[in-house]
């Protein structure tokens, strides 16, 4: 454990050695360092997943898929910053006496991540941010989350066996385990540290993002803080999928306890006789649900008091709930219901709770539903359980949605969200501090880079990505064309 | 002028129905609409630069080769939209049972842009700022600088008959006139604004920047606000380059009265007699210099306080000074001299002198040359008159002064910032207040987009950018490999 101040100075200028090493680091030496941590992570055994059963109680299939996922998160982003992408080298060569220019991004400097609690695997210690942060060439200092320290200290240790075994110095991540949130607020204000990212609440990332801004020198806090996630249903769509759509939001708003970003908090139709066999069908569904356990005690205490801040709300009705479990850490399912109006006037209805916790909204005709959509705060994602006919005589929602979110869905479901290029986890505020970046997908490396120019710069004392003959065979935009050459 | 609340909210609103219609128009669209305001700018005949010239003291042929340097600004912009660089379109196709996922960059939303007083045409009312927005899909309000208001109400003149002339709403652009602070602070304020650019002083800068950063929803800032831009002398090359190197430097410190954010203030080399002989030189060359007239009364006024304090700090010694000129608005260049551990006991000797003003800090021995080079602030720009001996000798300067600035030179002078792809302006803290961005140069469009992913969306509803095809033939990474299929 770590616990004086002096203590932490420590860690972070250990980890502004490990960022002086990766700065000599080109793309392809990144990438190899990448893949070898990966292999590391692949290796271990079933010791990890039992710990973090153990921990988290998240079962151990869903375990087993998150270290796929994450292992695999490593050789992608690897593989993307091989390829230059994320390099950006740009020449602009001495043509007819004009300056020569090179151009190409750095890493921010040493990035701090805090360990999400859900995702303790793939936003946690070897999550996404440390291996984006990585990929850029940044080192990082870990502030495992509390709930799954060995599970996190597992993970630390194999990324440091990859570390070692491909030769870098283990000054380029570091682990620091407390249960203190001082600990955290002073990693955050360490000079040395360049930039943070934070998965979690609302109030944990509001409060890291303020101390960011209001250091000497303000600098990135990327803090994801959650969504409700908003699914609009509209009448097309609901004529010949009541049954199937139903199913379907149960099972995502339930899936593992709704203890996800995406989870689809919020379910919103016009009121009708459609749209009351609609909730007739959410009521059958979610009683079939058995109560599960949560990922620690604090989440599953929020959650039950939150739901019953909600239930006891004027105008909130309980629609059904799922089959109840009175064993501690465990959450019941719950679908509650208001009128649109009602929420309109209490927009605190349209807060997250963390759980399997959905929120049923009839709206009175589509122009109260363009003013709810409208009155929506930033949102990670926006569903739209739509028919194609739906969509065009709906366009009015599409437009105000697009401003609202980072990701679009036309009909599925928001969990269950895949590690691509085009994916973009991130969206207004509040649901991020910044929507200009992901913390999913390869493009999570953008959040930690920085671009420098070199003027006139003798060759050899350029990085390679931006040496001629281009030695790493990215590509580049040279005189304002891309090439490999 | 504007001067309520209310007019505020009205440009506002106005702005933010320009944003709702740009965000409908794809990047052929957007570049078309930026050449034919680069048309109407061009088209503008004497009374542009007579303007200028009586508002700003700017001599003619340096207003001239600006509104040069402005038209390809907004063409070499339009252009780079057009190749859909900034677009980012990314497609991950429904292979085999999988979601189809697809992103790309849209505007921010409407972008409030100060205009800066030394650059009455190229970082104002039609500068670099409102181009990069506009090419991002982002309308613009630009609140004009008060010290050339009728050359910014031209600018805003021929910019909203481009608009016309294109055919788009005159809403996408708003001219605001005002010589009040508040005004300025209100527009940062109101919640449809959701980015803002900077450029000027530090003290202004970083006031917008908290108050965007306090805002409920906090916005980005890019504030640029100065630099010192120090100059490193080395031995070797001082050796055959004296001469040559002092008119260089003099040249580039008095250009335009010292008025440019690239200025030169800071000169560092090591003592003995090499660097005698060049403070000899440097001498020379700085009497020879007229005084020159400044932008405003202001500008004039603030230059001569702060020189006026650092001559009279204790261990800054006068070397030399331009010829005087006592007439209203007039600024006389000078160089002072400090050794290297004062400036270190007393750091704001290293913060911005606004005009023709040159420190000479003299080190002791390379040491102190690297503790001098450790303690600077974030810089624009760093730049080494260096041999390539010295860049061997030096290379720990070197991997400093990385992570010091955006503009690394070697040899040359930091004035002159090309408008290229591989320029980076900007740099760490206090520079600016985000150094992953650039203000000049196309990359400038980045500050201004926001990605947003559509998933399973259908085609027909997809912006054009995403479409099946590649109706507009941009480059897209579908797949994970770079296509225009």
């Amino acid at each position: 454990m770590i616990a004086s101040e002096n203590e932490i100075d420590v860690v972070v200028k250990r980890a502004e050695a490990g960022f002086q090493f990766l700065q000599q680091c080109n793309v392809i030496e990144r990438a190899k360092l990448m893949h070898t941590i990966a292999d590391e992570i692949e290796a271990m055994g079933t010791v990890l997943i039992e710990t973090a059963h153990l921990e988290t109680a998240l079962p151990v299939g869903r375990l087993e898929g998150e270290k796929a996922r994450t292992v695999n998160q490593w050789r992608m982003y690897g593989d993307a910053v091989r390829t230059g992408l994320y390099t950006e080298a740009r020449i602009d060569q001495n043509l007819g006496g004009q300056i020569d220019l090179r151009k190409y991004n750095g890493g921010i400097g040493p990035v701090l991540v805090f360990g999400a609690s859900n995702f303790p695997f793939a936003f946690s210690t070897a999550g996404g941010d440390t291996a984006s942060a990585l990929g850029a060439g940044c080192s990082v200092i870990v502030k495992a989350h509390p709930a799954h320290v060995r599970t996190s200290q597992l993970m630390a240790d194999a990324i440091h066996r990859g570390i070692s075994s491909y030769g870098a110095p283990a000054d380029i991540f570091s682990h620091v385990l407390s249960d203190s949130l001082e600990i955290g607020q002073q990693l955050v204000k360490h000079p040395l540290v360049k930039a943070v990212a934070f998965t979690g609440s609302f109030a944990g990332g509001k409060a890291l993002f303020d101390l960011g801004q209001s250091r000497p020198d303000p600098i990135p806090v990327f803090a994801e803080m959650g969504s409700i996630n908003p699914v609009f249903v509209l009448p097309d769509y609901l004529k010949n999928n009541v049954e199937t759509f139903a199913k379907q939001y149960i099972g995502s708003l339930t899936l593992g306890q709704g203890q996800f970003c995406t989870n689809p908090g919020v379910l919103i139709g016009l009121s009708g006789e459609r749209f009351d066999t609609l909730k007739a069908h959410l009521r059958a569904e979610i009683q079939t649900i058995s109560a599960g356990k949560m990922l620690h005690q604090g989440i599953a205490d929020h959650y039950i008091r939150l739901k019953n801040e909600r239930v006891e709300c004027d105008g909130v009705r309980i629609l059904a709930q799922g089959k109840a479990n009175t064993e501690e850490v465990f959450a019941q399912a719950i679908l509650v219901e208001a009128d649109a109006a009602r929420v309109l006037s209490k927009p605190e209805l349209l807060e997250e709770v963390f759980g399997p916790f959905g929120l049923v909204i009839s709206c009175a005709d589509r122009h109260e539903m363009k003013v709810l959509m409208n009155s929506l705060a930033g949102q990670i994602s926006l569903t739209f359980a739509a028919s194609e006919d739906d969509m065009r005589e709906y366009q009015e929602l599409f437009t105000i949605a697009k401003n609202k979110c980072g990701r679009l869905l036309f009909q599925g479901m928001p969990t269950g969200v895949e590690v691509k290029y085009a994916m973009q986890h991130g969206g207004p505020f509040p649901a991020t501090t910044d929507p200009r970046f992901t913390s999913v997908g390869p493009d999570a490396i953008k959040r930690f880079i920085r671009p420098i120019s070199f003027q006139n710069w003798p060759d050899e004392f350029l990085p390679k990505e931006l040496q001629d003959g281009n030695p790493l065979q990215i590509e580049r935009l040279v005189n304002q064309h891309w090439t490999k050459d």
